[in-house]
C-alpha cells in the first residue's frame, strides 16, 4: 500500500507516558494528520512491536515517533526493523532527570538512525512538528499550514515580560 | 521552486569539522542524492545563514543536516529561521566530550524542533539515513535501495567475532 | 549615536523566565541604569533580535544581557550578531536541572565571546552587577555606589548563624 | 532440552568488540564451561537476535552475556525475548567514555532485569565470574574451583607495591 | 548444607532503604522463595556483615540482593567476602539521585563481580526477577512459573493509552 | 589613579596554564591593550593575590581575566576583594576534563559576579574579546577596530569545507 | 597560644547553610568539643576570613570545618591561608544538586590540602567525626568517647527492617 | 600501644596504583614521618584488611591514607572498622575519569568519615599533608616545618609565566 503522508504512529514504552507523548498526538492532529497511538514496551511486549510494524508498513505510515523513559530501547529497536523513518522522545521517569533515556535514545550507532528531540512534552511537540516538516516538503498544503503555525507561534511571543 | 527531494543540504559550523560530516555527505551520495556542502558558522558568519537560507528554500533542498561542536546553535538557529527540516549532529570538538554540543543541540524548547543524531560521524552517517528514510517514503526507487542497503548493512556482520 | 553607560539590554528566551530575569532589571535599578527588558526568542521570534539589535545600537546600550533555558542560544546568538557586549544568564527550566542551559551557553567556541553567570536568580543578578562593574570603570560615581553596594553587601552577611 | 549449565553465551554488538569480550569468553572456560560467542547487532541484525535466541533456548544456554556500546540495547532487547538470565557489559566505545552504554543496560524498567558489570574488560570477565558464581550454587564442582579461582587471585595481590 | 534454590537472602544498608527493597521481598515471594531479609550496613555494622555471610553459606542460600544509597558499598562487600552470587541495587536517598549509588555498586574492578539493576524499586523488582531467571534454569516449575509471570507482565500493557 | 581602559591584567593559577592564557595576552595585544599577566595561585600564593590588587587598583587596570583549573578558585577569590570586573576561564588541567574548573568558576553565588567563559584556549581568547568589547562601547576607535576584527575572523571561514 | 583540642572552629559560607552545618555543630558538642561557630562568605566577607583566621590561630583550634555551596570556595581560601587543617562540607543549594560544590571543595590542587566529606547534612556530621577521630589520636579519653559513639551507633541499626 | 604521631599507613588497592600513591608516602617521608605502605584490595583481599588493621591498632599509627579506582571502597571499608582517621584519594583508573572513585570514596553516610582529596596524585600528596597538619597540631616542630613547606612552595611559584 502507499505511504499516506497523513498517517503518523505514535509509540510510547508505557500507559504512564500518555501525558508527555500526548502533546505529539494533538500537534499532529492541529496539522489534521491522523494518528496511530499505541502502548507498545520494547521490554515487555517486543512481539507486539513485530505485530504493529507489518500493519504500520501495511497502513503506509509516514513515520513513528517513539517516548520511552529510563533505558530507553523503543525508539532503537523499532528503527531497527523498519525503514520507516523513527523519532524518539526521552521521557524523564526515572531518578536520572531523563539522562539515561536521552543517551538511551540518542546515542544509536552509526547505520540505524533516530532523531531525537528533547526531554518530555516540549520534544514529544517537536517530533510531531519535525514529521510535519518533513511531510510538507512533498504537500504544499500542509506547508502552507506549518508556516502559519510558525507565525502565530512567534506572534504569542509578548514583546515585554510580565510576572 | 518545487521541493528537490534528490537534494539536501549539509552545513557544518567549522572546516575542521569537515572529516565527520564528510559522513553524510558520502551517505548521501550513495543514494544518489545531491548536496550542497557548506561551512557556515552560526557564530562567525550569521548573515551567510540567512543568505544560504534563501537559497535553500529556492533551490528546494529537502532537508538541512547541521554539524557543529562546543555550544552548537547551528541546528538551532537554521531550524529557527526556516521551515525546512534540520537534523543535528552533534561533534566532539570540545574538552567535554561532545556533551556540550549534544544538549545545545538536542534540547530545543517547544516549537522549533531538531532531530539530533549522535555524536560525531556515526551521527552524521545517520542523519543522512534519516534524511533518505523520510524522501524514501513518497519516492519507491528510494525505498528499494534504502532496504537493500540495510540489507547489505546486515549482511556486513559477521556471525562470529575475530580479533 | 553615542553608548549611553546608564542604559543596559535585558533579553529572556520566555515569558516564564522573567521571575528569574527580573532580578537583573532590579539589580540595574538599583544602580539608576536605565533597563529595555524584553521578550526575544532565538527559535521562535529570530526576526525580533535582528530588529533590536539594530535599535540597540542606535539607543546606544552599555551591554546586553540575556537569559535563557534548554539549549540556550539566545546570548550566543545575540553574540554573534553584535559588538555590544553580551552576557548570559543559564536558566533551570528544564529536567536537567539547567547543566543544559549552562553548557548551550557557557561554552561558545574562540571568536564569539559570552561571560557566563551561574544558573538562575543569582546569575542574572550577578550579571546586572558584572555589567555595572565594567560602566563603572569609566564613571567614578557609579563606582562609588558599587563599592557601597559591596560594603553593604558583606554588612548583612550575620557573624553568627541563626535557624 | 534440559539446561546445559556449563554452556554459556557470549553477544555482542559489534565485531570490534570482541577484545573486550574476549575476557568473558576466557574467563568461562577457565572454567571449563562451554562458549557460544556471536556477533549480534540489536540494531543491524535483529533477527539473527530472534533466531539465536531460539538455538538458544533448544541447546540449554545457563545464561547469555552481552556486551554493547554506544546506545546500548543488546542486553535488553535480549532480556526482553527470553526468560534466560542475561547479564550487560557497557563498552566505552562512544566520545561518552562509556556513560551511555552503563545507562543504556542498566536502566531497564520493572519487569524485565539486566544484571549489568562494570565498564570494559573487568566487567566482561566480572560477567563470566557471576554466572559461574550462579552455576556454581547448583555443582560443587564449579563451586569448589570458583573457592580456588578466588583464593589465587587474592594470592596475587602483593602486600607491598613496587613501580 | 546444600543450596537451598528457593531461599534468598536480601540485604539493605539502611532500615530507611525498606520501601524500596520491599519489591524484592514481595517479587520473590511472588515465586515462593523463601526470603531473608536485614539490615546490614557496610559501614555501621561491618561486622554483622561477616556474621550473616557465615550464616547465609550455612543455609544456602542461592544468592544475595544488596541494596543501598550513597557510596554504596554493601554489594561490593558482600560480593568480597563470599563466592554466593551479589546483585546490587543503588538507591537514590543522596542529592545526586542515585548516580553515586549507580557507580560504587556497578563499577566493580575485574574479579569481583556484582550484577547491577537499575536505580531504585524497579531495579529491586529486577533483582529478584534476575534471581529468580538463574534458578529457574535449575528447576523446570520456577521456569514455568516466570513464563507465566512475562506473559500476565505483558498482557497487563495496555494496547492504546489512556490519561 | 584613574582607569586605563588600553591596561588589563591576566592572571593563572600555576606557571603551566600559560599555554592555554597566552591566547587572551595575544588577543588583547592584538587590540593594542597593554597586559599584565602574572602567576597568582589562589591556594599557594593568596597574600600575592592581596598585593597584587592593591597595585591593580592603583594601576587603574580596565579588567581582570583569570585562568585556572582543578577547583578554580582564583576568578572568585579576585572577585571577592575588587570591584575591577573579573572574567574567568575555566582550564581542562584535571581527570574530570575542566568541568570541576567550569562549575568552581561559573557557579558564583549572587552578589560577586565573574563572567565565565569556554573551557581552554577558546575562552581565553574570548574573555580578552569581551574585554575588548565593553571598553569599546567607551572608545570609538576600539569599536571600530573590533568591527574590522570580527569582520576578517568572518571571512576567515571558507564557503566550503576541505579535507 | 597551646592548640587547644577541644576547640573546633564550624565556618559556613551563608546563614542558610546552618540547618546542614548544625549538624556538624552538635556532633562536636556531644563530644564535649567547644565550637566557635561563624557565618564567613568567601566572596562577600573576605577580609572577614583573614580576621577569623588570626583569632583562630591565636585561639589555637584544633581544626576548622567549611560548609558551603555553589563555586563553594570557602574550604579552599580557608586552607590556603592557614596550615590549621581543614575539612569541606559540600552544600547542594543551588540547582545542581551540590555537584558543583562538591568539585569546587574537593578538586583542590597538589599543595594546599581540603578533606572532603559527603554532601549535606551527613557530611556536616562526618566533618566532626573526623576531627574527632584525629585528636583522639592524642587523648585517650576521647578515643574511649569515639568506640563508644561507634558502638552505639552500630547497635542502633535494626536486625530487620520495618516500614 | 600509644599512638605514634609520626607513623602513618597508605593503602591502594591494587598495586597498579602505586604512581599515584608514591606521592603519599613521598610527601609524609619529606616530613620525617614513617610510612607503612601496602596493597590491600577491599575486594580481593578483605581479609588482609582486617589482619592490617588490628596491626595498625596495635602500631599506633596516626592515621591511615586509602588509595583506590573505580567503585572505590577501600577508604569507606577500613574507616568502617577502625577508629583510626582515614583519609581516601580518588583514582582514575576506569573509563570514567575517576569521578565513580569520587563518589564511591566521598559519598560516605552520615557515622562513618573519609575525608577524601582529589583526583589523582595531587590528592595523595594533599592526604599527606592534610595528615601533616592534624598531627602539627601536637607537635610544634611538625608544625614549624609545615609552615617552611608552604612557604617554599609559595617561593616556588613564578611571579611571571613562561612557555
Amino acid at each position: 500500500m502507499p505511504v499516506r503522508k497523513h498517517r503518523v504512529a505514535v509509540l510510547m514504552g508505557s500507559d504512564s507516558d500518555y501525558p508527555i507523548m500526548k502533546a505529539a498526538e494533538d500537534t499532529l492532529e492541529q496539522f489534521e494528520i491522523e494518528t496511530d497511538v499505541r502502548v507498545i514496551s520494547a521490554h515487555r511486549t517486543p512481539e507486539r512491536l513485530t505485530r504493529f510494524l507489518a500493519e504500520a508498513e501495511e497502513a503506509g505510515v509516514a513515520a513513528i515517533i517513539c517516548g520511552a523513559g529510563w533505558a530507553a530501547h523503543l525508539a532503537g529497536v523499532t528503527a531497527a526493523h523498519t525503514t520507516i523513518p523513527v523519532l524518539g522522545v526521552p521521557i524523564e521517569s526515572s531518578p536520572l532527570n531523563g539522562m539515561d533515556a536521552l543517551l538511551a535514545t540518542v546515542q544509536m550507532p552509526g547505520g540505524i538512525p533516530v532523531g531525537t528531540l528533547s526531554i518530555g512534552k516540549g520534544g514529544a511537540k517537536n517530533a510531531a512538528l519535525l514529521v510535519v516538516a518533513f511531510i510538507a516538503r512533498f504537500d504544499p498544503d500542509l506547508a502552507k499550514k506549518l508556516v502559519e503555525f510558525r507565525e502565530a507561534q512567534s506572534a504569542k511571543v509578548p514583546e515585554r515580560p510580565s510576572l
